[in-house]
């Protein structure tokens, strides 16, 4: 028993269940960096193609090598007629990262690939995966009858041809430019939930598309991907600004989990929630509408004023705080910002499922035995 | 450096992850309990509904209580028609578990009760995810043209009734009592890799729905349950008893993985192995068709031998390695194994999401870096 305490890490924080080369999080700095290279120069200088090849390859790619990616993407821009008729069966009413899980596992059995487990046919298979997970989403919130047509346009980049397709407006270069940072902001991050769902299903040598259909469930969750839903929906729920500070300190001494707010690993500000808040506000300078913005931010001052109060200097905003902001000025729907961060996470999710099958250990942790004592007689039902 | 070392646990081995009062397998002395009854009583008197109450009630159920989750697991032995046109739409050449995540994924949307996450309705929603997955499988089966009428009896049991969809026959009470006990040996098994995989979705807060198709993905994986079809796979090509000693030792020269023997925590013969080898005799005996039997207890005994010559004591017959010759006695396909495993490991799954909500705590663990030097400086696309 004093054995199992020892080794007992419930969450399994400050665990390490791996090594990787993908991205590092230094939480006390407030510092990401994906394979080594700062996530504030990636972000002012690569698109989602760009960034994408990085993750997957560890090296930043040439002109000539990055413009065979973005081909090998386009190239699998399209759904096979029979999904799009299993897309137009699945209920309506459906949330997009539920429907991006019933049909990524649909996708696995269409790969005439599947069966193969090269790592040359794995490399092909993550890229479907990429390219296809947009197209399952927008082609799924087309039918909820949003009055337009989606027809994928292959002479745009990825993050502009997803725009189009959810607002059927093609983007201005400076959307197409915040989408693609807010894409590559949530690539990856450090052994998160999902990240870590997806290496678990791999360790089992299971296919690359079953480890993303559990990394989708994963990031679903609440308190993982569902969050930056949550942060718009409370935000709209709060009509005035003044409603902010009774609205806060009911939460806080209720002791509500503040959506959009604290992070296991980082104790100071997240530094993808600084860049997205300065896209947010160049949002709101370009629409002359700063609504949200204002809100958002009275609502981070605030919190964080209370929370200091309390001597609880460690919590600040995450990546989901002003990201459901910036979605919502671009136009998208408020139930499409989690499936927007999945279609930019699966990125890491392959790259660590690459990782994991290289130096691959089944993970079998144990449960601490709380249960009825061992060996308890049976009791037949008649003397029950 | 040397703290991330410390806490550096390749595959969780040994690592406590949580608590639990569902199953303990006592691996040195090959002994496996359901909340505390030994499996051998459990296998002995009870059906698969039976131990399905105890393992979501933790108790054992009254007469009437049974009779009542009998009711309640027959009311939901159906399917939507939608859901079928899905299964319809959905490739033939699929794999029964890739059809299990991806439609398991499609029933969530179909449940009125997804969005109610309280205690009763997530009870209701996994009685309806056990009671259709079988349905789910059995009406895919049926369209791969096995020219029978698959029509669900309300008058069967739960085995008896996926027996029956399965090979078009009504089972003996033989055959049914025996799917019932490997079913029974295959409902929960302590942290094994799926249920980790349902615990660590579950942990976001997601839904149980999407937790348990996460699980299916690990379970597909030829590490974990992927592991009794290539068992039966193995036995079959190879043709007469004098080549098994030739091909095990070939097998074990080449350092292969042997499918269907081997346990990270068994370090003795796997009890659930006793008591399937103790019906796959039953079974042979009854058909008068020992063949696969002999092949089979030919092969362990070589394999066993060669491993003690070695000096590798622990190495020992799994639960994979003589389910499969009972599941193709009983005449069911080849590539149904697995998901035959999932359908009795549910049970497993939604017992442990409801334990881990209960004493929850997100898992985000670490993975050491071994990357490129962080903050390598960036290079212009231009100079690359």
């Amino acid at each position: 028993m004093a054995d199992q305490l020892q080794n007992y890490f419930p969450g399994l924080e400050g665990v390490y269940v791996n090594e990787s080369g993908m991205s590092s999080v230094d939480g006390l700095n407030g510092r990401l960096y994906y394979c080594g290279y700062a996530i504030e120069d990636l972000a002012a200088h690569c698109n989602f193609e760009h960034v994408a090849y990085l993750l997957l390859h560890k090296q930043l790619p040439t002109r000539k090598q990055l413009a065979q990616f973005k081909d090998d993407l386009i190239r699998e821009r399209y759904l096979d007629p029979h999904l799009k008729a299993i897309i137009v069966l699945t209920p309506r009413h459906g949330h997009p990262m539920a429907v991006l899980q019933a049909l990524v596992a649909q996708l696995a059995m269409h790969d005439p690939e599947l069966a193969d487990k090269s790592i040359e046919a794995k490399r092909r298979k993550a890229m479907r995966i990429i390219a296809k997970m947009p197209l399952v989403v927008t082609y799924f919130d087309n039918l909820r009858g949003r009055e337009r047509t989606v027809v994928r346009r292959e002479d745009l980049s990825h993050a502009a041809n997803m725009l189009y397709m959810l607002t059927g407006k093609v983007p201005t270069p400076e959307e197409e430019r915040i989408f693609d940072v807010a894409l590559v902001l949530h690539m990856d991050h450090g052994c998160n939930n999902s990240t870590f769902t997806c290496r678990v299903v791999s360790s089992t040598e299971a296919d690359i598309y079953t480890a993303v259909v559990a990394a989708l469930g994963s990031l679903s969750g609440p308190l993982h991907g569902g969050a930056n839903e949550r942060v718009i929906e409370m935000l709209e729920s709060i009509e005035n600004l003044e409603d902010i500070e009774p609205v806060v300190t009911d939460m806080i001494s209720q002791g509500k989990k503040i959506m959009g707010f604290g992070h296991r690993v980082y104790k100071t500000v997240d530094p993808r929630a600084t860049i997205l808040r300065k896209m947010a506000e160049d949002l709101a300078r370009d629409r002359r509408d700063d609504h949200d913005l204002v809100k958002a931010v009275r609502f981070m001052e605030v919190t964080r004023t209370k929370l200091d109060e309390l001597g609880k200097t460690q919590i600040w905003p995450n990546v989901d705080f002003f990201s459901g902001v910036v979605y919502k000025a671009l136009g998208l729907p408020k139930d499409m910002f989690t499936a927007v961060f999945a279609i930019a996470r699966v990125v890491g999710w392959v790259g660590h499922h690459f990782e994991q099958v290289e130096t691959n250990r089944i993970y079998r942790p144990r449960l601490l035995w709380t249960g009825r004592e061992l060996g308890t007689p049976y009791v037949p039902l008649k003397d029950r």
